[in-house]
């Protein structure tokens, strides 16, 4: 290796100066001149499926030791280090050891050779001695990394092509965030879920850019840079460091159950950051001045950027949208349900075609297939079969769990194994502080905003949570690794793993103790979180503003009757003129559920598998209007879905929801002996106000 | 495309003449020449991942409409066509129109340049005007072809790197066939099975090669032959054509619930036939003569295939059982059972492992997971938690569908979009010709041969079906398309499209036709199956010859207690100097199971999602000895595994295989409150001869 690093940076800038439009240079990589060239290509592809083979096994045997461990932490109830985190360590540790333990004894001699060539074309026969063969284009090696690319080979061969993140490993994590959101949480708190995923994102961006500027140029006034890094770098920087990560703290909020507001402001806002982060980043790549007079400002280059986000944004969405709907509607009108196994290729096809779909038309992947997601759990999941739901939801868990997984041992990996690292001590604590400073222009004065218009203020403690618990995962990484041809990129790589096994190791395992520091609540029950927070909470005012208030009311008179089985029937809802129409489009179940509310599933789909009961009661309001309230809504009910463990669920009365939503709630029982458990729970004499309102009710479906 | 066509002929014939040693051919295609090769490069980047994604989103597209379609055909019970012949007729349709209806502007310039090279390296930097440029080595692409390379892009692009059939798409369907294995109608016929597995595809492909081989003279003779054709070509085909495909046939047998003997028989031979014949086509390509005099038949080179042939398959095979072993034991002896997705993780990366282990070292990797998913279907999935074992059940079965229905919407595609098709006449007559024999040379003979040794004889009807039911698919297609470098290759590959075709569409189509004409017993449930072939069938002294019952005692003593949690403990089977280390390798539930036979569920597990019933229950004998026996075993329960819909269970008592293990059948029911369903069935006064002894009994769990 050393020969070869020392030969080549000799020979490849003579050439470089020599190279005339007309004449191209080829450095030859790993042929051994000797024998005859066929069977010896035959042996090398032979010989380097092998070795593909050993290196992905090298990663499955590391996923399977980081879940043997995973689960001796589980077992012993051990949380500070998460199995994200645990994964990188592992990653960390054959890393350390490829790079330094292993020597691959190199037996390969270089060749230079001249030709003249004027372009490079996607593919590329070459006829060696009368036999023909085929090169396809990798892509462009920038020229520092020229020499760099013929290094240890063992280390190259660990090395993932970046576009596989993007293409195979974030689209199941990405669309499991979306399936297994929480709606209600979700929608209860979409404004500020919004502005927080939004607007913060952009703030977060241009506060890390402008500090990251400024720090760039100190550094390059005091001649600590190794080489170009313009503004747009650091807004760069600044997009792709926005993206927090849902993984580590949810778990363990969803472990410790915590409270559910904040776990869906969190939630929502990483899962939805990572779409705007994504297009953010490509918005400010696309973002090219005109003429000579790049990377600097220009107003009509900005208001370009700004039409392609706005473009790549709202094209993905409505894509991602669409193939869910599309998919809710086969499902609705086949009855595809009676085979599970169909069903569940089916939903699976139409996810993975959205992600397809948007990179076919030049949108991003990522988003399109988050609000798929989203679209699929809101209405698909309703009309699948209870199998069908099972398998789904097992299968992209499944997928998440070992994507998620893969990502952040690589990331591990990396830190040895890559080879362009580009280290600056100076440009690092710039950038911790900078990260630090755009978290915190995201969370305050956003929340000091929202909690003019919130009922439910957001609290200090919860803020003080939701700027602790901003940690970087797969998108940073993923967006960072994917462009590591330029110095500034480089360094932006380098960093931005440190930054990641940072707030992984010392955020995700501080949670805990930063939870019990900040009084937060935990082991709150989803029903009677509102308890917790005692009396200042809303009351039958929801605090939804009005937008959402439109949007659930259309959502439940025409989408959720048009894409799936619920009522009520759209002959109910549309105006007379559409009678034949509607009548066509409803389905037979909604009639029967007509008054009913039938569509409250959605509220407790995909609870986690951590989590043992299951997210199925709605909240109730533990003032005064408790005891009053109780007598109108004499029945409450609760579906019981596909939840494997608790049959033991927790019911509580669910005035607040049940007066918005003007209807009842039944419970769908899959048993067709069993008549739907319908319980009547007598008015508590007199609440004390700080006590817990729980009715422990054991829906025994044996 | 016509006129690089045209051009690109004339071309190379002069280059290949000019060709020195170190001369060098750049046929360079889709290159556009005018503008700056960074931008450009980049341009067609993003081109090539938005082309790449489209071509995708066709086979996405094609699958889901092969999918409704099935639907279609199952909601309507239309059997004459299975699903894989329709993702066939689907591939055809959109190979027809890729070939036909698309015309893709082509804006290539083809630029030949000559440079001096003498090897082909792994991979290829190109310098273009000071920018490098890094190529993969793709591979060698024959000489007839070279001019075919840069034809219709389009076309190029749908076509898959036959290796991803071998690296991602074969392993699923071959584990989910190991998997699924019914075991014990499998190890009941395992002589049988082994017998025509191996035995009869050694026949066959040598009676095909033969064949073949004067066919093949005869062409030559007649001049019909446009290139070489050597007998180890015609081996070669021989090997690859007789690996009988069990997808077809067997939904369909499984659907009309065919005689379970006939059963195993056709599946066990389809599935371990796919193992012999890709380890037998290796080894043909292995067999090189010393010295120039290649293709010709040599002893030496003859024995050394032969001994390849034995270390690869044996090697698979202790590489796969290996790994089953390994994910048993770490199963057992952790708690991980706790967290299903664990667990799933696991056992779907320690079976992945098994492929890339076994590549890694040089074997196959196919044949490894397929001695791995037996491995793991008879020892970890008894130690899986329930909701993994359905999980684990699901996520294979559905990679398996989807993995087919690529492959054979595939095959269709690939008849219009292949470029080198050689369709000859006279060789796909003689190759029709060839597998016919093959297959009866195979199934008669070995029926009869079998017959001498069997208590339970193959009737001719059976024979029949199973010379009918011979099916190609998958794997003759993946073998035949790895390798499409010379004519012969060629036109092996076009001939055994056809096969294929014929053999799914007219074989798979009229197997229901053929099987009442040939008056097989349909509507047989599997634990009745012996009534239908009447008392000519085997008596108490069980079919299995000793080293089945030798391997069956050895299993169940020491193999099941070491690797699962069933009884009898070790403590028990082992001699008392191992004491200590039986008591430590003995799960505590083995000593609760002590006595009872808990292990019987290995016989039910993965019943098909289309078979109602679960095959839970164990055969017994129609003949005189039933009365007397059925005194003797007064309890006789089932256990009813994860089946999902089947409660409803058919018993019967099952003196034969109770009295050969010795112990009784337990019901290991999951739900905790109801106590095991214990029958005792009184004797049947005195069967009559001829009819079906049968007793239902409703095992009701709601």
């Amino acid at each position: 290796m050393g020969s070869t690093l020392r030969r080549l940076p000799g020979v490849t800038p003579s050439n470089a100066l020599l190279s005339l439009p007309f004449l191209m240079t080829f450095l030859l990589v790993g042929s051994r001149g000797e024998s005859s060239a066929n069977t010896e290509t035959e042996r090398m592809a032979e010989e380097s499926h092998r070795q593909d083979s050993a290196n992905l096994l090298i990663f499955i045997l590391l996923l399977t030791l980081t879940i043997l461990t995973i689960w001796l932490f589980k077992h012993r109830r051990f949380r500070f280090l998460h199995e994200t985190g645990l994964a990188m360590i592992y990653g960390l540790l054959v890393g350390v050891i490829l790079r330094f333990g292993i020597h691959v004894p190199q037996s390969m001699t270089d060749m230079i050779l001249n030709c003249a060539v004027n372009a490079s074309p996607a593919s590329l026969l070459v006829n060696v001695s009368g036999r023909f063969y085929e090169y396809t284009l990798k892509g462009e090696v920038s020229r520092s990394k020229s020499h760099q690319v013929q290094d240890d080979e063992m280390l190259r061969k660990v090395t993932f092509d970046p576009e596989v993140f993007f293409n195979i490993l974030l689209p199941p994590i990405i669309f499991h965030a979306g399936y297994s959101l929480k709606r209600r949480h979700f929608f209860r708190n979409i404004g500020s879920i919004l502005t927080y995923a939004f607007m913060g994102t952009v703030i977060s961006c241009f506060v890390i850019g402008l500090v990251m500027y400024g720090f760039v140029s100190f550094m390059k006034a005091v001649g600590q840079l190794g080489g170009e890094f313009y503004f747009t770098d650091c807004l760069f920087f600044g997009a792709i460091v926005s993206a927090t990560d849902p993984v580590t703290v949810l778990a363990i909020f969803n472990e410790l159950k915590v409270d559910v507001d904040l776990y869906a402001l969190l939630f929502g806002e990483s899962v939805l950051n990572d779409a705007v982060a994504i297009v953010l980043s490509s918005s400010i790549v696309a973002y090219q001045p005109e003429g000579d007079n790049s990377h600097s400002f220009e107003a009509m280059a900005m208001l370009k950027s700004f039409g392609i986000f706005l473009v790549i944004f709202n094209g993905s969405l409505a894509l991602g949208v669409a193939t869910g709907v599309m998919t809710a509607l086969v499902t609705k009108f086949t009855k595809l349900r009676d085979f599970s196994l169909l069903e569940t290729a089916l939903f699976f096809l139409m996810s993975w075609s959205t992600f397809l779909l948007a990179e076919a038309c030049g949108f991003t992947g990522v988003v399109a297939v988050l609000f798929c997601g989203i679209t699929q759990a809101h209405y698909t999941y309703n009309n699948l079969s209870s199998e069908s739901q099972d398998r789904t939801k097992q299968l992209f868990e499944l997928l998440n769990f070992l994507a998620e997984n893969v990502i952040f041992s690589y990331m591990g990996l990396t830190l040895f194994s890559f080879q362009s690292h580009v280290f600056n001590p100076l440009f690092i604590i710039g950038a911790f502080l900078a990260v630090f400073l755009g978290r915190a222009a995201n969370i305050y004065p956003l929340s000091f905003l929202l909690n003019l218009g919130r009922k439910n203020k957001i609290r200090f403690n919860f803020q003080h949570v939701m700027m602790f618990a901003g940690l970087r995962g797969a998108m940073t990484f993923a967006l960072s690794i994917r462009d590591t041809a330029t110095y500034a990129h480089q360094m932006i790589f380098s960093t931005n793993l440190l930054i990641v096994f940072f707030t992984v190791w010392v955020c995700g395992g501080g949670t805990t103790p930063m939870l019990s520091f900040m009084k937060i609540p935990v082991g709150v029950d989803p029903d009677q979180e509102n308890s917790s927070s005692g009396s200042q909470r809303r009351n039958n005012k929801h605090e939804s503003a009005w937008p959402f208030r439109i949007w659930y009311n259309f959502d439940h008179n025409y989408l959720k009757p048009l894409l799936t089985h619920s009522g009520p029937p759209l002959t109910a809802t549309l105006p007379a003129c559409c009678g034949p129409l509607a009548r066509c489009l409803t389905s037979p179940q909604a009639y029967e559920n007509e008054g009913q509310l039938n569509d409250d599933d959605s509220d407790f789909i995909l609870n986690d598998a951590s989590s043992m009961y299951a997210d199925v009661t709605v909240s109730t309001d533990a003032s005064g209007s408790y005891a009053v309230n109780c007598k109108r809504s004499s029945i409450a009910s609760t579906g019981v879905g596909p939840s494997d463990e608790g049959l033991d669920h927790e019911l509580t009365l669910a005035e607040n929801e049940v007066a918005i939503r003007g209807t009842r709630l039944v419970l769908p029982i899959d048993d067709p002996v069993e008549p739907p458990a319908t319980v009547t729970l007598p008015p508590p004499p007199s609440p004390p106000h700080s006590e817990p309102h729980r009715h422990r009710i054991l829906v025994d479906l044996t």
